[in-house]
């Protein structure tokens, strides 16, 4: 018989828990004491939270245990390579039914531990409660060596660049969501699954003061483009024609593969505008970043978010607005 | 009509929450952006994280949306109070029914934010999600400028104090679930739902290097003493007379009140472990600890926690063992 959370005990689970968890890195004190120590840091710190509950952002089928830790990981640590940092430390908040099975836990945490270990970061501690809906909060501590981008710094003239490719994790969950069969999409199922935090890209803007604004694409291009441009106090022009699209989506009709280019969202690349001055520092670490950078568009006077054709002629829109938790289906 | 969270949309309450949560303190870069950025700190970080879930630790109706953000922000600095540290900044994750009022999300924010402004600390940021029910998480950065005090420093013959009163917070919490008449329970209701991280207390104690081990008592004295002993590897011998009750619990039945005490939980004060040679120390701080402290019992070899009367003789436990979030009820 599998051990559920009632089975085994808040502190059973705890302790077990703390074992397989040892303090690293720059954690001097891990989980199992009232809080975690972390070594000292020189720099500006960086803090960021994300959840991920159940039946919202996912289902229990769509990805293992593992892979959710992993997931939720990868999607708070965005926000730190979106402000061109380094994460330190992890804090995993589990609120989980009595009945789930332990392994799964253990699975869960496994995820979250592998996911901070691969970009030199520690799970450094954490909370479990009790709860109608598995829900997982992951905090991420971080450091800025670099003076950190905000999404307020952008200028008229700045070019827009994006990271990796667009549309791949939301044409994964429409598949997943939809239970299709996913065949040929695959690729695009585990883009969603498997969301590739660019801490590197990020480190490497910041680090070279290449990028004067960022911001992470996790509600779509559209909506987080939009941000950035209301923080940075102007519009922007975006070339429909040019958005790398994942090789799933490249298969699609034109118009729903930029749909979801556009509008789809949980893709976790970094969107970024680059002064004139500053495009040919980009060119000379761009093979450095970790990943590909596409030239999207540019930042303009006039406000609000404007997609164009290559010709320079308004492209419709898709009229869905990227993903808004409260909003009515 | 009121305006749900669904009404108001999730970018609309963000954009909201974000004009009444200023940079302020240590924090450079407040919410709003990918993530905060606070300014470096010289010492040794602090991370820690808890959650309070509706139907699990709270119910809507036993407090308001301020104190209930109030109180979840407390529960967490808690952590920092028992390592001796100092909090910097809190980051608050919300999930939600999409048809909780906005002005309710607004209250809950404004309590965390008055919490942590309090006690010197800033809220720095935080995450909004659709769920069924409504769950706080906050985490909190906080700095040891003194060495933290664990669980595990504990040595045979160290002399245990608690700091306030006991019982009082789970008498209250009775008293609310019970939906009885509260009357001359109100200091014990007001007691659960303010609970007062002893941040003072805690700094003294590790700035003092007074308290070899220290713990803050959550899960009720009994489960707490014993994660100390086991942590440090000893035991404990409590004076069950000498146990600091709470007003409204000392007009209770000796039995039932030793019962609240002992094993009720959330009364959120210190369990700290100080040798002989620094109770004259303690003695020097006392006053300036912002609490009374009681002398309750000492670390001993053999494993364990037992409870003795004033002439050293057995005292009954109670049979209830504090909180445990996944036993069966």
């Amino acid at each position: 018989m599998t051990a559920t959370l009632r089975d085994r005990g808040e502190c059973a689970l705890l302790e077990e828990i703390r074992r397989t968890v040892p303090a690293q890195g720059r954690v001097v004190l891990g989980p199992g004491d009232d809080a975690a120590v972390l070594a000292p840091s020189r720099h500006p710190l960086i803090l960021t939270t994300d959840a991920m509950v159940e039946g919202v952002h996912f289902r229990r089928g769509w990805l293992t245990p593992r892979a959710l830790g992993r997931r939720a990981f990868a999607v708070s640590v965005s926000d730190v390579a979106a402000m061109g940092g380094r994460p330190i430390a992890a804090l995993l908040g589990v609120a989980a039914r009595p009945d789930m099975p332990a392994a799964e836990l253990r699975e869960i945490v496994r995820g979250v531990r592998v996911g901070a270990g691969t970009v030199g970061a520690a799970l450094a501690g954490g909370n479990l409660a009790a709860a109608r809906e598995l829900s997982l909060t992951v905090a991420v501590l971080g450091e800025a060596p670099w003076r950190p981008i905000t999404r307020a710094g952008g200028h008229v003239g700045d070019q827009l660049f994006v990271t990796g490719d667009l549309g791949g994790a939301a044409f994964g969950l429409r598949l997943l969501a939809g239970a299709r069969s996913i065949g040929r999409g695959a690729s695009a199922v585990r883009r969603w699954q498997r969301p590739v935090p660019r801490l590197r890209a990020g480190a490497a803007l910041a680090r070279g003061k290449i990028a004067s604004a960022m911001i992470d694409l996790s509600d779509g291009l559209l909506v987080d483009a939009a941000r950035l441009c209301r923080a940075s106090g102007v519009g922007a022009r975006l070339c429909g024609d040019r958005l790398p699209l994942a090789p799933a989506v490249r298969r699609l009709p034109a118009r729903g593969a930029r749909a979801l280019a556009f509008a789809g969202g949980e893709d976790y690349e970094l969107l970024f505008a680059v002064p004139p001055a500053r495009l040919d520092a980009l060119a000379a670490v761009r093979r450095t970043l970790g990943c590909r950078v596409t030239h999207i568009g540019e930042l303009v006077r006039s406000r609000g978010v404007r997609v164009v054709d290559a010709r320079g002629r308004a492209l419709a829109l898709p009229r869905q607005t990227g993903h808004e938790h409260f909003a009515s289906p």
